[in-house]
């Protein structure tokens, strides 16, 4: 008897019609001989009606209540789950996170997990009952109050949870049919990946990739746990995240030089322009950053030229932090002595990714000769052992990725990706 | 320094600018140099509106999901309540039941309390935080799943916590005065009563004032603990539910012989026609409703035919519960020999109580002389050592209440009752 665990998402749970069809693929489940433990989100739009509650009692709330307020919203969904199960003859028992054992640090909103430990779910599954569980949500080691985990948390729930359980697999639902070698609605012809390894899968989700949030593939990679990506809306295989998707028993297939391209349009550049060429000033730039919590991307830092013995460092980061990072280095202009600040938010990153190019030394050759076919100007590059990103201009991301998908072989014979619409959290 | 434990329920804290209110009178009381614990009902509708959704995924949802279902609603009013104490600036900290420490029995719906823990509630206290606790909510001792406390959770739950921390009083907020002689929409000239005993009160719960539950009243009553039922509409002073009213300093106002006339129009009546005037009859009768957990209310047998030596019996009891009860006992016709099942509907019962009749014997005269006048046919008649009750036709209530109260001299010389509407769980 294998023990599966499944998470579904805020669309998969939309409404009570979405929730009873999400409850008789639970049964299948357990039917066909296996503990089933289910991590759910919130109803589709709860968290939204929620925040907006928020708004209207307080502009600014305080991090503990809103925790707090938006939890309601998995005990919503996991509870009518629980009842849907119910009524077709299973017993299910919903737990929320504090209940199932997920110990978080005391950081709300964003918490992160310290320990888990399911001995209530563990002791559901043994009395033969279905186990759902509120993701998203934990209880802090610390004050004992409630914390939310913040982005990709019912994700990173399900993986950690299927962790501490020893579960055989990690099933996360999704409204698409899995991993795809690009966004099929940018490139049509993308064919969906039947296994890709955590390192791949990383790097996909780290360039733009929304389907797995990076937290949960970093959990999954810790503690060697499969991830099987797949479909809410169809019972066909979806993409396997594993430690070594190409020597596994059963699979033959040659493997692929690159994995997929990704693309992501959240990220805004900034030039420091003029920073005197001395020892420590990048350090006090990047120092300044840091201090404002804020997550660099690439770093480029032009040749000095020689006549002025300045410099111009740029660096691209988050859209949403663009405004604190120019509050916070615009304060240390005068200490720093840089010019100015240039800032540009009409870029993206397209990034091919690929176990194989390790071996295969022209990949970069190849990629940048498409995009110059494409004619895409490359702004900024940056590489690790299996991916290559570049910054091109927002409107050269499409044309970018079509052609690094085609130049790689990646283009299917016919369209498979179905976009069933709708994402959760 | 006193601390105050304050209620509100759902139609006092219905949207968000219900709930701004609600603040700015909590830190009023804090301001006022109280500490204040806050007891919290859910919003308005949120109740109907989670049954709903359950309804949509199961017609008999299990009891344990339906209470974490339903847990979610208070969940929601109290992280809103929070925040906009916050906004106030000052500092509050919303806990659910469990983390209140109300641990109760296991009985899902309708879990009775079995101690009160709120540790961490004194220690919000003693850091000079307005502690949000979730009311109609705890912990069951055996499973550690979450309940509900059914009809008048959240009063009893403000009472319990009110008791375990010592409060100096327990403020009730409700959409009326206080506690009146009569129901207002009866008798217009109703007066509120300023103070009043625990077993006047507990009568006046139990025959259909629904201000305060019984269940709340017999609480505070084991703990000597003072209630005060006010309005969050206004600032006067409510009815204050006591000890004994008539001896506390301060108050030198003679003792009336009656407090109120309240009445219910949720009973019903059966009569179980024929039944075998032999030792035993009437207790397998109780014995059957017993077992079918049906709580009785008046019993009525009379007096054996000696032609037949047969007798009926008659008890009345909510109307609710009715069809269980008639299922039950023709279950057990045969057995116990009766001729037939009577049920009426359509009756009603109005209550006489206060302490003072026991001094006055002249008061069962008096009502029986005012309904006699005012046209009203007595079909039942029970009577305790501060209360007269009568069953009447339920198309006679409304005559009977205003007749007992002017009766006993309860018109106030101008109405002074000021009802706001709704009505919270």
């Amino acid at each position: 008897m294998a023990l599966v665990v499944q998470k579904y998402g805020g669309s998969s749970v939309a409404d009570a019609s979405c929730i009873k069809r999400v409850a008789q693929r639970i049964v299948a489940t357990k039917k066909a001989g296996n503990d089933v433990v289910v991590i759910v989100s919130a109803m589709g739009d709860t968290t939204d009606e929620l925040l907006d509650l928020a708004e209207q009692v307080s502009p600014l709330p305080p991090a503990r209540e809103l925790d707090m307020l938006l939890t309601s919203g998995e005990r919503i969904s996991m509870a009518l789950l629980a009842m849907a199960i119910a009524n077709l003859g299973h017993e299910a028992r919903s737990f929320t996170g504090s209940q199932a054992g997920v110990i978080t640090d005391s950081t709300h909103g964003k918490a992160r997990i310290i320990d888990v430990t399911p001995s209530r779910i563990r002791e559901a599954i043994d009395q033969g009952h279905i186990a759902i569980v509120a993701g998203f949500q934990g209880v802090s080691q610390d004050t004992k109050d409630i914390t939310t985990l913040g982005r990709g948390g019912s994700d990173t729930t399900a993986v950690a949870l299927a962790a501490a359980l020893e579960a055989d697999v990690c099933e996360i639902y999704t409204d698409v049919d899995g991993i795809f070698t690009a966004d099929p609605r940018i490139v049509p012809p993308a064919r969906k990946i039947p296994r890709i390894s955590y390192d791949e899968m990383m790097e996909m989700a780290a360039c733009g990739a929304k389907i797995l949030h990076l937290r949960c593939v970093e959990y999954a990679r810790r503690f060697n746990l499969p991830i099987h990506v797949r479909s809410s809306f169809s019972t066909k295989e979806g993409t396997w995240v594993v430690s070594d998707p190409y020597t596994d028993e059963g699979t033959e297939m040659e493997q692929p030089i690159i994995s997929g391209v990704a693309h992501d349009r959240s990220e805004a550049k900034i030039t420091v322009v003029g920073v005197p060429d001395k020892v420590g000033e990048a350090a006090s730039i990047f120092k300044t950053l840091a201090d404002a919590e804020i997550n660099i991307d690439m770093i480029v830092q032009n040749v000095s030229a020689a006549a002025t013995g300045r410099t111009d460092i740029s660096f691209t980061l988050p859209t949403a932090d663009a405004q604190t990072a120019l509050g916070a280095l615009k304060k240390v202009q005068a200490q720093i002595g840089y010019e100015s600040l240039l800032f540009d938010d009409q870029i993206g990153k397209v990034s091919l990714i690929g176990a194989g190019m390790r071996s295969h030394p022209g990949v970069t050759a190849t990629f940048f000769a498409a995009l110059a076919d494409a004619g895409v100007n490359i702004e900024m590059i940056s590489t690790s052992e299996i991916r290559i990103s570049v910054i091109v201009e927002q409107d050269a991301i499409d044309a970018a990725v079509a052609a690094a998908h085609r130049a790689f072989d990646l283009d299917a014979d016919q369209v498979e990706a179905v976009v069933y619409g709708g994402t959760g959290r």
